[in-house]
């Protein structure tokens, strides 16, 4: 009780801050070791019983191609439409077109937390989705689309959503709009959530508490950490906890790059400071909100949607859907099977990129504070068009290396340097729409050489101003959110 | 000199503050007296020579139905396109369907600032538009679609935009895109900017600076500052006089609402304290913040471009489109003669609503701190589909008593007690695009009885959150902007 009337006297503000002050030093508490999830982890797959077959469109249950449009819809009209987009660039010629995911409803991605002995904890599931490369990935509490929760599929009540619709018990930590991938999707918006609580929360055999230690830790295990749980841990308002602070001793600048012995984590520390705090940051908001602004503005697409029949240089057979020169993801249909999900068996369209992607952000550390280069990015199924991403970004499709080393900041995103790479996992994206889609994440330390200055179409922002930033909608992508969760498991 | 060094230290927080500052104090100043503006004013009437006739359609030069669509169109496929909206409410039967402006293309509404005698000046631009009811209105310095600024009308250069693209000369203080109108415009974004330059700034002749103080005087007067100079005046990060907070003493709660000769001004001060500072809010951020994000998931809206053609009960003759009902609004065409434009004669289609809308804020004083009552408001061309709106928004069209009295709060909205209305003005939106659309904008006090619990669909805040607020997109719609730049000239 001591604890929690701490927890409220520090405000929404200082709440997570207080997690990570006693995380750092609750060596002492009683917190379940890692490898009790780790047996937990094995024993859900050992219980699982999942299935995921490709059909053809025709043996897909409840979809069917619009007769005109040959959209591919749910019977319902609800869950996702494949239609086309047709993207115009002002100042070029000839539009660009491709099949796209229009899902227009608002999903909840929401985590579920509540203090043990002190320390918070997080309900993290054990989801099965038919696109996971291995069946079962470590999920937020809930996830699910409007279509599940008002239970359009008449399927099974989906647990713990009580905590996330009003009226809820437990005190909103994050709460906030977020995007989806802007080239597949059209327009997605999923509702990111944590939920504190203080009430008994019964521990089903599907779900498992960790502490944010923990799943930072399991950030660096390859396809273990969902998409989902990642941009929402991503969106934690955290705050460097106060002791590790002071433990890196002079004002910014005057140590860290230098003598001190771990000048990274202290560069990164400094980088959680808000700017009125001295934090040193390179731009102050305005600048940065200025800067984005204007790459915004330069933009010039008008993007449509059209009907997926009048798609050009795209063709659809019995099996797929796919683009004339093979390069691009294809959509397929998959039936299956998956005994712990609110549906027991179903089949669905999935949206197949061909190979891996690459997502890097580049960090550099600038007046003794770690600064991370984001880039403004254009993609047309965003709703303002350009959020800000990672430094480099390599769609599916080809070599990565190669692809990276034709975009600015390639070279040095692509290093190999273990003094530099600091962050570099193989992980996954959403399951529930695309089959096998993999992206490498690092996160590379550019060296003291590298530029302060940077092309307009990128900017160097602290972690303190990109968390300020992800709070609130139409800011970063899911890519960067994605490295943001990444970068927050450095220290 | 020694100004300009004080306005670089506060940085950029305290720029606006400091103007503020010394406004509140400058009574010694050499600062043009308003009469000179009302001189010039008046003589602008005088040497303008505009002319606007409606036409029938097939007179419009550049504009035509397309084909197949019937969408009404300019040949060079730019400046916006008159289409048509489906909105699907999922919880709904039956869609409803309208006419559209869809307009991609983002516009720069830029306002210059500049230093006087120590006191922040605004340029401001007498500009006629053929939808405005008296041709001219206060305008911001620069105010151009992408088309004028690039010139696809190969018109003149427009005046003082070298401040606001890139590279620029001068400081930012505000660079945001905001939203307009979601009832009658899709997706439309502007460019909100105000930048300051320590420059010689020549005042051409349709041009006058103007202080703060001044613009807000000349906000209570009927169709004089126009929709483009409120939302950029809205969007200002001012920060409260500090004298004028010390001259009101006590902290917040212990005085103000009881023996204190100025109540209202002192609750309004205070509320433009930040919350951290002991602003006083009701509702934190993070509150506001998740009650937003739950009024977007509430609704379940989806919203498509259809071809004009194809709306139902709306009718196109020769010389408008309306609804079968009368009751909506009319798209109509004119021709245009202005000297004192870019492009001196041009013809153009126009949004013509039935009727005068209506907007209040409703306010009250909560713990000392003034507090204003939003609402969560969906509008179909919004690209999230809800911003914050006035307590109280009838649109055009009907008696606005009769249809307020059918709203919530529309009672409270509508009381006429001098003593409580604090702000009563007749404002036009854009007559660029509308034509004779007025709001009637009001700021009223509610009495100390009225609740302070409110319906989902509202929320109190601070001035100074709705402050914070704008600085980003996607959170205050074109009415609350107008009423925020209203509320700004209340003290």
């Amino acid at each position: 009780m001591t604890k929690e009337n701490a927890t409220s006297q520090a405000g929404s503000d200082g709440e997570i801050a207080s997690e990570f002050t006693l995380s750092a030093t609750s060596a002492g508490r009683e917190v379940r070791p890692l490898s009790h999830f780790h047996e937990w982890w094995a024993d859900r797959h050992r219980n699982g019983n999942f299935e995921v077959t490709r059909v053809p469109f025709e043996q897909l249950d409840d979809w069917h191609f619009e007769s005109g449009t040959g959209n591919l819809r749910h019977t319902s009209g609800r869950y996702f439409t494949v239609a086309g987009l047709r993207v115009r660039d002002g100042s070029a010629g000839t539009p660009w077109e491709q099949p796209v995911l229009n899902q227009p409803e608002i999903g909840i991605l929401g985590i579920l937390a509540k203090y043990f002995n002190g320390v918070l904890h997080f309900l993290m599931q054990a989801k099965m989705e038919p696109g996971n490369v291995n069946s079962l990935q470590l999920s937020p509490t809930v996830q699910a689309t409007r279509s599940n929760y008002s239970r359009v599929h008449r399927g099974a009540h989906t647990r713990y959503l009580e905590y996330f619709r009003e009226p809820r018990q437990g005190r909103v930590l994050v709460d906030v709009l977020q995007s989806e991938q802007g080239a597949w999707f059209l327009g997605k918006r999923n509702r990111n959530m944590v939920v504190r609580t203080d009430g008994d929360v019964p521990e089903h055999e599907d779900f498992h508490w960790l502490t944010l230690r923990q799943l930072r830790a399991l950030l660096g295990v390859d396809h273990l950490v969902s998409m989902d749980a990642r941009t929402v841990l991503a969106s934690l308002p955290l705050a460097p906890p106060r002791a590790s602070l002071a433990r890196t001793g002079a004002a910014p600048g005057t140590s860290g790059t230098t003598a001190h012995p771990r000048p990274f984590t202290d560069a990164l520390l400094r980088s959680y400071e808000p700017e009125h705090e001295g934090g040193g940051a390179l731009h102050t908001r305005y600048e940065l909100l200025s800067w984005f602004t204007e790459r915004k503005t330069a933009l010039d697409w008008s993007v449509d949607l059209i009907p997926l029949a009048d798609v050009r240089n795209w063709r659809r057979d019995a099996d797929e859907i796919a683009d004339d020169e093979r390069r691009e993801f294809r959509i397929m249909a998959a039936r299956v099977l998956a005994e712990n999900r609110e549906v027991s068996k179903w089949s669905q369209p999935l949206l197949a990129p061909r190979g891996e992607a690459a997502a890097v952000f580049l960090t550099r550390t600038i007046r003794g504070v770690l600064h991370v280069l984001v880039q403004a990015m254009p993609q047309p199924g965003l709703r303002d068009l350009v959020e800000l991403g990672p430094t480099v970004y390599v769609p599916p499709g080809g070599d990565p290396a190669a692809a990276a080393a034709g975009l600015p900041f390639g070279g040095a995103a692509t290093g190999t340097d273990p003094e530099r790479v600091r962050f570099d996992t193989t992980l996954s994206e959403e399951g529930g729409r695309f089959f096998h889609a993999r992206t490498r994440y690092r996160v590379v330390e550019a060296g003291p050489d590298f530029p302060v200055e940077v092309p307009a179409t990128h900017c160097w922002m602290t972690v303190r101003q990109l968390n300020d930033l992800v709070q609130h909608g139409h800011y970063l992508n899911i890519e960067a959110r994605s490295l943001l969760a990444c970068v927050h498991s450095l220290w």
